[in-house]
């Protein structure tokens, strides 16, 4: 691995750009992104040159994908039969498997390895760039066949994300996007629903504590990402919601009865096995 | 006011003592509690003595409850003509409309004022007492009627709270429990949903990242408070409820849709607005 690529020069694909460098690679990194965050990308030393997409998928023998979903779907459709035969191809999508499905269709030649970094932060842009990103968070991978697991590739790409100090996890595609469902795309809703209620709440501020403001922070989020994440989780998202929307009818019934600490108590126990399991 | 008593000395009836006497308070500080608590109490300097509660009602010129909602019912209840007619009695509950309506009740001779202070811990108990809890936070009191607001008894309540760094917000109790529900019971009740929800989704915990644990910690909270709480708050809370299923059931429709981006759009502004007026 000596030539990478990046697609999509924000804050992960910024961030992974420089953990590799604090990693250890020596090799060079090309960003493909706009005209203007190509400035600031090599002006903050995150990438070294720029170049266009077709330039950078034919040299380069590591390609990471790091736009929004239907972004990375679109360079998997337009360079998927560009990338070269000894090229891993990954990605950073939060969603997995519309991403899979055109892989599986467009990448002819090349090892292409779904992936999805546990991490995050507030604001975006390259900018925000930051080696330590990856430190400690899981790191979701997912093959596109059980088989490839065992390839080189695919242990070059898991070495690099361990010395990223990142924690690789295999799933496959489809089993990432029900459960991200879960974990990540209702929490977004629950937020968005309860702030824009809250809208409607004259006063609502009055009495705002430490509880709205953390439930509604996510709300914050601005909804360019989503609408590709939603696009391309739809239906498990929906099956999620419709637990959760359940879940709260149930509990509206039970409001004064002492059953409802049972909800409690289970909730608890996996709000809890959750904070144990973060750092497997 | 030179005689106080804290009834029910937790969290929040110790932070209140000991931000008393940081204010500047240089009277007695008597403790309402269950023996080990007022030990604790005691050991800590949160107090300086304890008693039984008739004792403390027949003595204190200014009497704090603290206790969970229904424990604060009770307590108006059995001494509400016990206190003393110069004494201006308070509490801390959660929920205001029923301890208003026992209030006027049982109260015969003393000014009662509702509070509500929004700060909070995760742990509780007297141990966690902090005299700068309630700075920089909202303090919502709930008069009886509007010309207490007036009344010395309440400029005195009023300036403490100050003092202890806390701003004062002036509410009717059922304005307070409509408002709360919304800000405090449904946010509540949403992580709850979702942490039960998780119990059931194996290897969710594989994908956890930061927004479901965010999402999920208000799940952490004891149940014993929020009985309380629900079953003296049922129809606001159920209210509040069915607005927000009812925004869920029509995100869930609009998941392909661009026509979501005004919703998420309308919800940051929400977000943002309750974070400007925070510390008004």
């Amino acid at each position: 691995m000596r030539r990478v690529a990046i697609f999509g020069v924000g804050l992960i694909g910024g961030s992974f750009a420089l953990a590799l460098r604090r990693a250890g690679f020596t090799g060079e990194i090309t960003g493909v992104s706009s005209p203007q965050t190509i400035k600031a990308a090599l002006a903050a030393g995150v990438i070294d040159r720029g170049a266009d997409g077709d330039t950078a998928a034919r040299e380069c023998d590591f390609v990471y994908l790091s736009q929004p979903v239907l972004g990375i779907i679109r360079a998997l459709e337009q360079y998927g039969a560009v990338f070269r035969n000894d090229a891993i191809v990954t990605d950073a999508g939060s969603t997995k498997a519309q991403i899979a499905e055109t892989a599986r269709a467009y990448v002819k030649k090349a090892l292409f390895v779904g992936g999805h970094p546990m991490a995050g932060k507030e604001r975006r842009g390259v900018q925000e760039s930051d080696a330590a990103l990856f430190e400690g968070r899981k790191y979701i991978l997912t093959p596109l066949a059980e088989e490839h697991v065992g390839s080189s590739g695919f242990q070059t790409l898991s070495s690099w994300i361990e010395m990223m100090g990142a924690v690789p996890v295999i799933l496959n595609a489809d089993e990432h996007d029900r459960l991200v469902a879960y974990t990540s795309h209702v929490p977004q809703l629950l937020s968005t629903a309860l702030a824009s209620v809250l809208s409607e709440v004259e006063a609502a501020d009055k009495v705002a504590g430490p509880a709205v403001l953390e439930l509604t922070r996510l709300a914050l989020s601005p909804f360019d990402v989503w609408y590709d994440i939603f696009s391309t989780n739809t239906a498990n998202i929906q099956a999620a919601l419709t637990d959760v929307t359940a879940k709260l009818e149930s509990m509206k019934e039970q409001l004064k009865s002492e059953a409802l600490g049972a909800e409690f108590a289970r909730a608890a126990a996996a709000a809890r096995k959750l904070r144990e399991k973060e750092f497997d």
